[in-house]
């Protein structure tokens, strides 16, 4: 089974954007058994696409592409498609449906050339998107199969889950011989080097088996592959391994898949009847944005301040102004009354803070740019502890909002809190 | 000039990293005047190589091969290219001192492995690496090069500012008539397709230059290419289609290149002296944090409140109890007592507010999922907006944060907030 991935536009060849698009269908179709054997980025160019067509014809049973599924005149993929098929185009009645309810759900009058969106080769089938107005196209050729896709992240991604990678396991049933499987295993609070070393000896952990580290700002993902024969192998293998992580990395453990911190917390929250508020400074609302991001986040989100200033610190968390007078608004002392404020304030059972200094500037000897203190205050107690995020403000903010919540975790779920 | 970037890495086509290098190799190439033509991404196969270098040979001048340079089995770039140009190894002797102090000055013993670091092709130059001990290389052939770096990005970048770059603009002098520029105008507000009505023909502006849009969930970018003879020919082209698309478009703008709406907001801020607050309801924190990102934002910003709750939209902002139940959460009238209850609340000087139903559940036929009502205030005038997005939840929160923004932005510039 060979698989090529053609991915379309000027704007990734020029760097304009990083093409994320691939690395996220080559790990899905890595672990579904088609494991990507080239990937090409091409420009907006017709002949070039169409050449591209001719060598996955000779060489690849599954060709995706991505892009150039636009309505506009730089969007070349379904006139390639057309030319390299011999093929005409037809218009699809449901996509068009589908494309004028789009903009009439959203108040706009549908500009003339969405019209063209409808059109699909007529020995094609649609590749229903539902998040968006340009259709996937689906061209089967003996064994061989050519699928396009829009460029657009969050219309390709359930394309590829829902519809293409259901259909690839089936059509090529018959072919697939070894089972793959992958589960992915996400923490927080650990470096990949502190990670590796207190797994050890990971041959003696895996065996046959791939784990990869993946790092990134929120934390490390542990990306378990097994192959097998069967399902039962497999899922039997992925369960041995993960035990065994368990026993040595437990605690740093607090998800798996496509999961994040914030769902995690809200599933703590519900199943405990708690209530959360977040009062912020230097993450001034990622933290409450990420709350809110889980749908059914107000059953327990009651909601939160960003107090980005000193007189809000005080006016509306009653923060006392000796306390910012004498250890400063960056201080333990501070971050445990604008946590136990905003509790107050909100009358939430659990609540967290933080207020540190984001950067670039605003340093001091003292008090660096990356010092944070992180507040956490629920009836019982109420405590704040002291992190060094380094300098870049971004990170500094991705990562004081992921140790917070990663705080909130363990102190619901009475879980050390050590990093 | 025809260049092709090829990626070595089983990791990339699996998607366990994404290819940020050849995003940056793309931009450099491109304002260099070597566009990149293609980007192949391969495994580690060297069969695959040998077939891409001979395809290099045939169509492109330039070739620049990033990975596969380490010094174990499955690094294949070296042997590939001996292969290819039937050439041999011998041992450079400076590299050979270069790695060995490189382990040295770690404190750690080289693995023997590493000598093999040191050999390079015959008819090769190396490439030096500052940064790490696998050195690049260098093969020229005819009017053609063959360039193969490491795939670390801290140790591939420098190589390529300081050696490859230079090397290829000198190389190449006599070839590069042209000069290649570019520039991205950013709107929002207007979708793609819109956008094209309004551009009407669009080589009546742009001529001979290259106009590609861009969407994404916060706006459609446009970027300009132009090829030219010199840098102000380059330039005064830009200024034409930038000119001619302004009189078509010019509301829609709000900035050029890497800027963001926050960031010009930021800018209007501070230059006439004002301050902003903020109150969110559907987008939970997300305004907030986006004002927060940029550096320097709290001289502007006061501060929001993210009153998710009922309550706290009552006891904190101030919106009155007859609102919610006579007009309910999601309407003109909250968002306007929203806006004005945090001006007040943080006396600043302008303050903007969202309510609405992010989704995916707590629609009704009346209201439903993407309905959201954005506020504004200042000491004149207090007003609110009603839009529909959409039924995605992360989708909503993102265009009404943008949408919101987007007012303000207008708002302070005294231009027609029409959408």
């Amino acid at each position: 089974m060979k698989t090529k991935l053609i991915s379309v536009g000027d704007e990734i060849l020029i760097g304009q954007i990083v093409n994320t698009n691939a690395a996220f269908l080559g790990e899905r179709l890595f672990s579904s058994g088609f494991p990507v054997d080239k990937n090409v980025v091409i420009g907006d160019e017709e002949d070039v696409l169409l050449s591209e067509l001719s060598d996955s014809d000779k060489n690849y049973q599954v060709t995706i592409i991505t892009g150039g599924l636009g309505p506009t005149h730089d969007d070349i993929t379904k006139p390639a498609l057309v030319k390299y098929f011999n093929d005409k185009l037809k218009t699809d009645y449901k996509v068009l449906d589908h494309v004028r309810n789009i903009f009439s759900s959203r108040n706009i009058v549908m500009p003339h050339v969405n019209n063209g969106q409808a059109l699909i080769p007529e020995n094609s089938e649609v590749i229903w998107n539902s998040n968006g107005t340009a259709p996937g196209i689906l061209i089967k050729k003996k064994k061989k199969v050519f699928i396009a896709l829009p460029g657009v992240p969050y219309e390709m991604k359930p394309m590829i889950d829902e519809i293409v990678l259901p259909f690839l396991k089936n059509y090529f049933a018959d072919e697939l011989k070894s089972v793959y499987m992958q589960k992915t295993i996400l923490t927080t609070g650990i470096g990949e080097s502190s990670l590796n070393e207190l797994i050890g000896d990971v041959n003696d952990v895996i065996g046959e088996s791939k784990l990869a580290f993946l790092p990134s700002s929120s934390g490390v993902r542990l990306r378990i592959n097994v192959t097998a024969k069967s399902s039962k192998e497999a899922e039997s293998k992925i369960d041995t391994i993960e035990f065994k992580l368990k026993e040595k990395i437990g605690d740093y453990i607090f998800g798996y898949g496509e999961e994040d911190l914030e769902s995690v917390i809200g599933d703590i929250l519900r199943k405990n009847n708690l209530t959360l508020s977040v009062a912020e400074s230097c993450t001034g609302g990622r933290i409450s944005s990420r709350i809110v991001s889980v749908p059914g986040s107000s059953e327990y989100y009651i909601g939160g301040v960003c107090s980005y200033s000193n007189e809000l610190k005080m006016s509306l968390l009653g923060v006392k102004k000796e306390t910012l007078e004498r250890f400063g608004a960056v201080s333990s002392e501070t971050a445990v009354e604008m946590a136990e404020g905003i509790r107050k304030l909100t009358d939430s059972d659990v609540s967290i803070s933080t207020t540190g200094i984001a950067g670039p500037d605003g340093g001091t000897a003292e008090k660096p740019v990356g010092l944070v203190w992180i507040g956490l205050s629920d009836k019982n107690n109420s405590f704040a502890m002291k992190f060094l995020f380094g300098d870049n403000r971004e990170i500094n903010i991705q990562r004081s909002s992921q140790r917070a919540l990663e705080i909130l975790r363990r102190h619901l779920l009475n879980i050390k809190i050590i990093f």
